[in-house]
């Protein structure tokens, strides 16, 4: 309880803002992401090899690991991982330099999640929106980095491969995205459309955002009112509500149909 | 290590058969499954009061519960439940009469999983069956009651509004499926065609088993060869796999756009 020099709480604050990212898919993604800086790699020889090979494979080059690498056993890094799947490598990093809406000028498909937190279900989202062409995930507010790991896991290495953006105020990110051309398209079951008929007529190169709220809850009520359309997914089935990655993977999936030629 | 009597060892058989379900929506879903043996409620009297209106909602008679509820306080359902969110409800039950491949005669869609065994995803996958309208799900092999409880939780009451079939001999039940009219389409990276042009040369009204493999593994060889067909989903972006259950909801989702006339 008694506080330190002013030295010590920076360094007590700088830890606090590095992240331990697991698994052979992980580490390799942030290795071979130039915007990500690297501070140390725990693994055993076996995942060194394999991280290797997995580096190359994305395009990027082992030797930024040089001279950051220490050799543990297995149950050195299990203690390190606090039973996080790690397949024999832990990388700590440093956060990803923030982006901001203004850096989305270029995008064409954007994922905004208001207030989901879940890290299982945001890390599902990241890599669906990786696999499925998305340019950016928006999001309210931090993760802890405690969570960070366990999304960094769930996304499969897509965290170093979409632009990762958190807004203090998510309305006016909305307003943001709309005056830089985007559709801004939330998903609600109340005074909303169905989402196919909301594709239906939109054309195929527009700038498309989906809003998503956490399940339960829903979207609060400024985003709803910011978004510039309000759309629904009617589901044939009893059960009325789908998981929230569930939901993001589906919608992107019926935009990459639209973009191919595949939706009427 | 003592063998027991005959009678105790077929108690102990009984009880090893047995499923625990957890919270509110799971719990209701049970009690308005006819099909469903119900043993023993454990739960608070605020969960006592969501339940009957929950089943009530489902169109089930929460009377079945009477006689088997034992009111207890959330402390006490926390060690019942080791850790797994209850929202202040546990029911006993048996598991359900087993169906075969033949009690599919009226189905029309239909999910396959080929050893897909993560309670989590298999959980998601009956939900979103559910949400999306199939008839049935086939599986390999039994679920430990165990992890039953997880999957049941997050299917959120799906394991009660779906067929769930358990097959020995997941090749034989393909034929069976293709024996009685379904085109059988099995997911995989090698020598498939993509899923978009196999839809659309496709009937809406064909009956339709979509089969899965588990992630990194995929389908085993037999499955593979006794599919009708072979379909994979290309992905636009630096990742090219899915979570299963987002693939799952995706094809499911593309296949009620087929049916409800906006696939091309």
């Amino acid at each position: 309880m008694e506080s330190g020099t002013s030295k010590q709480r920076n360094r007590r604050r700088q830890n606090e803002d590095e992240l331990r990212l697991f698994g052979i898919h992980t580490v390799a993604a942030a290795v071979a992401n130039k915007q990500r800086t690297l501070i140390k790699l725990v693994a055993t020889t076996n995942a060194q090899t394999r991280l290797t090979d997995e580096i190359r494979k994305l395009g990027g080059n082992p030797a930024r690991l040089d001279g950051l690498v220490e050799t543990a056993n297995p149950k050195d890094i299990d203690l390190l991982a606090k039973g996080a799947v790690h397949q024999g490598a832990v990388l700590t990093v440093a956060p990803l330099p923030p982006l901001g809406i203004t850096d989305l000028e270029d995008a064409k498909l954007v994922v905004v999640l208001d207030q989901v937190t879940d890290p299982h279900n945001v890390g599902a989202i990241i890599r669906s929106s990786v696999a499925l062409g998305a340019d950016a995930l928006v999001m309210t507010g931090r993760h802890s980095p405690e969570d960070s790991g366990v999304m960094a896991k769930t996304a499969s290495g897509g965290l170093d491969m979409l632009s990762m953006i958190t807004v203090p105020n998510l309305a006016r990110a909305l307003d943001d995205l709309a005056d830089q051309g985007f559709d801004t398209v939330g998903f609600d079951s109340e005074e909303s459309e169905p989402f196919e008929d909301i594709l239906s007529g939109m054309a195929s190169d527009q700038k498309l955002a989906l809003i998503f709220g956490s399940e339960g809850k829903g979207l609060r009520r400024l985003t709803r009112e910011k978004c510039t359309q309000l759309a629904r997914l009617d589901m044939p089935g009893p059960i009325k509500s789908l998981n929230v990655s569930n939901a993001v993977a589906m919608t992107l999936y019926a935009w990459s149909l639209k973009t191919n030629g595949f939706f009427k």
